[in-house]
């Protein structure tokens, strides 16, 4: 078991290696991915393709004075095993050392922390002008996969090193043939005829960015990459070196399903089964593609648009045929394509809904407030994994999403307590004229309690849901449930009901109710689910201010958490009910 | 005087000319562009380019059925004059009227508020998909500078329209060969190739990009321009039409010196000069480039970066060639790349400035965020008009940057309150090696008190400028001098000298400061120069929220301000010194 492997433990030990043993290593590291995916799951396509890419490139370059740059790097755990972290694949007491990620922290072989798409030529090209600026002599090279191409950072990129930069960068195209789902925009279209034409096609969008171009047809064979990165290396100039790869490579089920196999649970290795089965059960994901699809089926209006996340919302390749490709489109990893064009289908009376992951939507602040807000075009934004309990990847956190769209003018963000809400606001959002409006997907589970919901979301109105007296617990979103518990702890601690509020609204507040509470309260409760800077909270906070009425903001803080565990960070925060109720019993009596 | 001009009231008065009443058209349009140019200034050069071109669109086409989405829109003057706003060029007493930018408040055929680049594209692809949907069958036109061709969402609509809309687009490329400043970047070779070739080049990027393609060397005539606008009218499928025009035709000074004629403030026709001397005296813009210049001398690792923007800091031509093209580097209009680059540059031992204008770096949130904060890369920020009193257009406003980049972790924004202070900031933001660090450019003058300037920022610390009691005034940035106002006001009326604090961090809180503040004083007032929601003052209300310290926060709104008059807006929103004396006075007296 691992033969070669074992003897790894920097990339000089892999620059020792003859080529039997370099594609022995190959096979060595797809044990140790086996042993990591099968048992704890993560990217499983991505790294299964760039095994051999990855032994190339250290066998060639000089890490870490030659610098790797990795586009989303979740396909580097390669890179990961030959950089001094093998422990972390094949020692399943140390999963838990590696992050999955690019990290700095990890390793001198890491120069940034990277989880979002189509960044890496960017980053690299301040690398190479700082090298030049500093008379450093080592090669950059920027690896990105095909489906982060279509990003308009990773544009702006090849438009600048095309023409601007004018010394050593390497950009390694990894094509296999897919985004997560299938890859949509015309640069595929590009590449299929570069891999078609062995690199030879009438265009070539690389060569039209100004950029020198070779074509590499066995991107999974090592003998042929190590030829062609000698051949690049230290180059005088940028150079894109686009190479075929297989997704999946050596694993039949992630070969076939390619979409699937993109990230994968814990799984059977025989049989490509998961091993677990998270949810289980309703799903929001389920109620939401179910939802889309009958939606678009009964009003041919609806326009759904996804950047290359529809699985974001349970939206797998089954439903998106049955919603069509009229009434479907996926624009490829373009999150500010996604935005401006629903704005501009609004505007020519579609209702457009764009679907993703909160972290992606980051990316669009400017298209959100110019594009969409500004002219008050009514999309709808679906957003799944804003809760600080469903992704912990520093990466990939949702929890800054209130203090981004809450702060632009006419952009509503509603944060459901229940299914019922979720549902009648998805409806809403979808139908209404009146502003871009983001619903977030709750992240505890399906909640079905009794509480019915609104259809009409036009006014910003809170809901007092239980009304008493002294304290009034503003409980937003996915924190609803907490507030309820507050309460009861509350009235069973201290003696008295307190009112408990459903805000809904995440970015506007209710100067009506809150004005109201004055009369019988002497203190609010905000709890959210998010950062408190820029938050909800902060907006109650601010409205009272100049009021005898005292306010506690619970929340996140503005901090880049790294996968934490919610609850004991909750606990620090001192947001158990335990610590709240104490802290309301002393802010009380202080106050008396 | 206007013979044709006077005639036209409607696009259907253009579509009954002849070539030879076309060519009059043009000039009198070019008289009205003059009278209004001179007379209040604006854009120049877009305008003066593009006369025929508009001319031509609107003979052609069928507006507003067939829809035209102009990007910048700054470009936009003929077309309004065209569609029954030719009063706000000739008619001295409704200049008012017209806004610079389309604005669909002004007539039915503009369908966007636009300001920002490199959006035309995305707009129009989501107009084009809507009418599929809805069974439509106008044309859909977008009309882009070559400048703005650069920004991510540029090139994602263009990738998106090269496979997956697959009906009516028509592309106008605008290509006059400059953005603001001359262009950077692969895409500008590649432009240069085509028409050096009559549009026959080798590599053709929108080729490239899966887009049908026509090239048209004669972009100011107005025979050649309706002939391939005929062409593709009624198009089944996305195509670019690629015009050469000359920016500035038909006046010497803008042919010439294109950069300054881009936007020039009133001038004298005949000589070419500037009627106003706006500012005077010393100007930030020339103590921002001076500072540049030099401090490039005499530091090899300073890396001067800007999206197309280096006028933004008063970095003409000149002196971005005192600093150099190693140390200096124009990435185009491609803020994303610039952010990201910087973030790579910082890595890598550099240490990079970026300088642009505040409403632009928008369109960086994610950059910021994860390229960059995430990373901690201590890159600097210099950005101008983030004041509220600078720019009023509302799609340029800097209101919002503290909401935005004052909530994001890591990164620190720098508000100076006078000259030594915003010196003081610059420098440290580009030596330290802390944090990403943004300073914002004062829009209230050079102010020359004597108040000396700290040198380090690396702590967050408030500066209490003047202690006193009761209630402290909190006055961040530009604000600061209405603070010192009020404070005057505050013991004239009042009777008692308030504390006066200089925050000078509008992104984080200095808790130990605002502790001490609570042993004698009642009452916290925050001013700044941006909208409330997200901003610093809630940050200070959420401090005190359960203490008995009251706090007023003031800035401006959660709103699109559009074209107002500064000091207008504040006595709208009770912030006279008189006003806010009144209502401290209300505050103190309820509280005791």
């Amino acid at each position: 078991m691992y033969q070669v492997l074992n003897q790894i433990h920097s990339p000089a030990d892999v620059k020792k290696l003859n080529l039997q043993a370099l594609t022995t290593l190959a096979s060595d590291i797809r044990e140790a991915l086996f042993n990591r995916l099968t048992k704890i799951g993560g990217h499983c396509g991505p790294n299964l393709g760039s095994v051999e890419a990855e032994i190339a490139l250290h066998y060639v370059f000089n890490s870490p004075v030659d610098k790797f740059v990795f586009d989303v790097s979740h396909q580097s755990y390669t890179h990961k095993m030959l950089t001094g972290r093998k422990a972390g694949y094949i020692d399943d007491t140390r999963f838990g050392e590696d992050s999955g990620y690019t990290n700095p922290d990890e390793s001198e072989h890491d120069f940034f922390n990277i989880g979002h798409t189509s960044t890496s030529i960017s980053l690299a090209t301040g690398l190479a002008r700082a090298r030049d600026l500093l008379h450093g002599k080592e090669n950059i090279i920027a690896f990105i996969g095909d489906g982060s191409l279509s990003g308009g950072e990773a544009l702006e990129g090849l438009d600048y090193a095309g023409s601007e930069l004018g010394s050593n960068l390497i950009v390694i195209v990894n094509d296999n043939e897919m985004a997560i789902a299938e890859n949509h925009g015309g640069i595929y279209k590009n590449l299929k005829e570069l891999r078609d034409t062995n690199g030879k096609a009438e265009h070539n969008l690389f060569k039209a960015f100004g950029l020198d171009y070779v074509y590499e047809p066995n991107g999974n064979d090592i003998a042929s990459l190590v030829r062609v990165f000698e051949s690049v290396k230290d180059s005088s100039h940028p150079v894109v070196v686009h190479i075929h790869t297989q997704k999946g490579k050596g694993y039949t089920p992630a070969e076939t399903d390619q979409e699937t196999w993109h990230w994968h649970p814990p799984f059977d290795r025989a049989t490509g089964k998961a091993t677990v089965n998270w949810g289980g059960g309703e799903s929001y994901e389920d109620l939401t593609s179910n939802y889309l699809v009958q939606k678009a089926k009964s009003d041919p209006k609806v326009l759904v648009i996804s950047p290359a996340m529809p699985m974001a919302l349970g939206l797998g390749p089954e439903k998106r045929q049955m919603i069509g490709p009229v009434q479907y489109t996926d624009c490829g990893i373009a999150e500010e394509q996604a935005i401006a064009m629903a704005s501009g289908a609004a505007k020519r009376g579609a209702k457009p809904v764009v679907i993703t992951n909160a972290t992606f939507l980051q990316r669009t602040y400017d298209q959100m407030a110019q594009d969409t807000a500004l002219n008050n075009s009514a999309i709808a934004v679906i957003l799944n994994f804003s809760a600080f309990n469903t992704m912990t990847d520093v990466t990939h956190l949702g929890i800054y999403i209130n203090s981004i769209y809450g702060n632009i003018p006419n952009v509503r963000v509603l944060a459901p307590t229940n299914k019922a809400e979720y549902m009648a606001m998805m409806e809403y959002a979808i139908d209404q004229n009146d502003h871009p409006t983001i619903v977030l997907v709750p992240g505890n589970g399906v909640v079905n309690d009794n509480r019915p919901a609104d259809k009409d979301y036009a006014q910003v109105k809170f809901r007092v849901e239980e009304q008493g007296s002294k304290v009034a617990i503003m409980a937003l979103g996915d924190f609803y449930q907490r507030g309820e518990a507050l309460s009861r702890q509350v009235e069973k601690e201290l003696g008295f009901k307190p009112t408990l509020v459903n805000p809904r609204f995440a970015s506007d507040i209710d100067c009506e109710t809150l004005e109201r509470l004055k009369e019988n309260h002497q203190l609010v409760v905000t709890l959210e689910d998010g950062i408190v800077q820029g938050g909800f909270g902060e907006k109650i906070a601010a409205f009272y201010g100049d009021s005898s009425m005292k306010v506690l903001v619970y929340g996140l803080e503005k901090k880049f958490y790294d996968r934490y565990n919610p609850e004991e960070l909750l606990a620090n925060l001192g947001m158990t009910t335990d610590a709240m109720t104490q802290k309301i019993a002393t802010t009380l009596r202080v106050s008396q």
